[in-house]
């Protein structure tokens, strides 16, 4: 087999990619460890911000989430006593959506399959020759029989867990980490969300977050401690610390209850990979990077990525290699801002031991709900930078 | 002796909140533990933000500070390759003044004594009966007699070593602390500022901030461990340290070198104490709170205190306790606020050993050196909000 562009991971990163490529008549075949069920139904973040929206838009892939999705203006930024709207039309410009990740999987993939680009589900690929201009990828297909998939040029795009991160040799990589001192608790339940935005609540228990998927399917999350057992959470106990943290019966407010669907517990953790390309190979999304969920970045940095890297590949197919040589640089500029803001959004509002860290958090967060620099400050970052930043 | 004000401390704080009862017909007396030229000569910050001044020179105490001060537009930030001036000004239509502590305490003092306000030296005083409404103020004079001083209200402005803070009973105050890992080495030096507003650099090695005292006086810090020895920093090292994390030498730039007049090691602290009043009992300044001196806010909050305290304290002696009975809260607001910014700017600048930490701290310095939202977010709290905030 030959294509252009071998790309591994068959998730929003790696199928984006694909429908960039072909808008641009660069050809590329995806090779995916899971299978299709298994990618089209894992639960991932549900916040779009303007400029993954705009691409979406762009490729062609935007119709049903102008549809279904959900554009708010801000979010809610509460504490004991107090909830602030943060409003980034007012403030930047700029806005975001709920659409989840589910959501827009299942349109790029429904739309490669109409377009008749090539995903290969259920294959693991060996990596090879990256160092060369004939990279390939070699795996065993469906049938058992050993394949070869010749190309230009590979692309990881197979996440934290995938090979391509660990294909750029020792000497080359340098890596960054942060563990964060606790979990989320993610809870799916079918009751109407008591909001109309996200609320991210600090509270001296805990950060709760108060998320939707649709006007039926409310998203909770609940700070607890790493190595949290969910069976510890009977449901009764996570109304419970959702009502307390989220400040039931403040001013009125009400939260609405309804059956769990789902429980699990989600680890918080900052990775940074670089560079993001070694020789033929170029890495994008969580492959490179991971980061907290709390700034609901992860998936729009990988579109972000591959936003970049898509106009970097077909001028390079041509010839020329400028915006490729730039694009690890490009990307981590990108890359380290919103590492650095999902590292904020995060240290500020999950409650620790210190007392004096406490205050801090309060006197930031009164600080950001109250002055328009400090609000247009989160607003930008939240609502995303224009891609190419 | 029976006065309607006790002020416990002649430092600017406490002779200033003379100043601000006078001109409201209220009379003080201000009893201090060392003596005149002691206070005079202990050298301090010098950056006065704009409320400072805009008090200062309502009060008849501005004449030489807009004769010798250097009004400044805003800062330089740098780290290695880069320098970037942030115009606050431009940003939030505020800017700062260079013109020391020392100078501010030499004219608050000299106007004291031309308007026949009563500041005693060398008497360190015992407070009494501060929860009553005849609260006193006992010591020894230079004679020798033992001195009783009455009053309606005891203020202290003693600094963070002095009684009055510990005269909040135990079961009442609450504080917070932090200490920081790193010290300042803090140099003066008779040679002529290389630059024209301070330059706050980042460096693998560790902060410097390039500062001044006048067209011919520099000074200089630099980041140091603590418990550093001033002894183990000759002259010659203390240049070369400041050469290599100034810049020396990047895009053209000279730092140039002088005698040093002046070298000592200042530890790096956060302290709060709340409430602010207690009783008869009032704190202002650096007897409730100690801030690093990173943010330049040290001496100016205390002004802030004491510009909320004068009319607070007039009124309640006219029998309106509404000011009074709010001062502390009122007050704590901007304490934290500056609290939280002077935490920021400190760990933004300050390098440790963390990877990951100093690729945030990097990344934030792009940000605030880039975005108009992170410059205004550091131009609104480095020029100071409005007295009241």
């Amino acid at each position: 087999m030959r294509t252009q562009v071998a790309i591994v991971g068959a998730g929003p990163a790696g199928v984006l990619l694909s429908h960039l490529l072909a808008a641009d008549g660069v050809e590329s075949v995806v090779v995916e460890t899971r299978s299709e069920e298994y990618v089209a139904s894992r639960i991932r973040a549900g916040m779009l911000e303007q400029s993954t929206v705009d691409l979406l838009r762009a490729t062609g892939l935007g119709e049903r989430l102008d549809r279904e999705g959900d554009r708010h203006r801000g979010i809610h930024l509460q504490w004991p006593g107090e909830r602030h709207h943060v409003d980034f039309v007012d403030l930047v410009g700029r806005s975001v959506w709920v659409y989840g990740q589910t959501e827009v999987q299942k349109d790029l993939v429904t739309a490669a399959h109409a377009r008749g680009q090539e995903l290969v589900y259920e294959v693991t690929g060996t990596l090879h020759e990256l160092e060369t201009d004939r990279p390939s990828v070699t795996f065993t297909d469906a049938a058992g029989v050993p394949q070869r998939l010749e190309a230009d040029v590979v692309v990881g795009c197979d996440g934290s867990f995938g090979p391509t991160r660990a294909a750029v040799p020792d000497g080359v990589r340098r890596t960054w980490e942060r563990t964060y001192p606790y979990s989320w608790l993610g809870i799916l339940a079918d009751v109407a969300p008591s909001t109309d935005e996200l609320i991210y609540a600090w509270h001296p228990d805990g950060f709760a977050l108060h998320s939707m998927r649709s006007a039926t399917v409310s998203r909770f999350y609940l700070q607890v401690p790493n190595e949290t057992d969910v069976a510890d959470w009977s449901d009764d106990r996570i109304w419970d610390a959702l009502a307390a943290r989220l400040g039931h019966g403040q001013d009125g407010w009400q939260l609405a209850t309804g059956p769990i669907t789902e429980k699990a517990v989600l680890p918080m953790r900052s990775f940074v990979q670089q560079p993001m390309r070694h020789g033929r190979l170029f890495l994008a999304g969580d492959a490179a990077h991971i980061v907290p969920p709390t700034g609901a970045k992860g998936l729009n940095l990988a579109v972000a990525d591959v936003a970049l890297l898509a106009p970097a590949l077909v001028a390079m197919l041509k010839g020329d290699h400028a915006l490729a040589d730039a694009y690890s640089d490009t990307a981590l500029r990108r890359v380290w801002r919103c590492t650095h803001f999902s590292w904020w959004m995060t240290t500020m509002l999950h409650a620790g031991d210190d007392p004096f860290d406490r205050e801090l958090q309060l006197s930031q967060l009164r600080w950001v709900t109250s002055s328009e620099a400090g609000a247009a400050g989160l607003a930008e970052n939240y609502a995303g930078l224009p891609i190419g930043f």
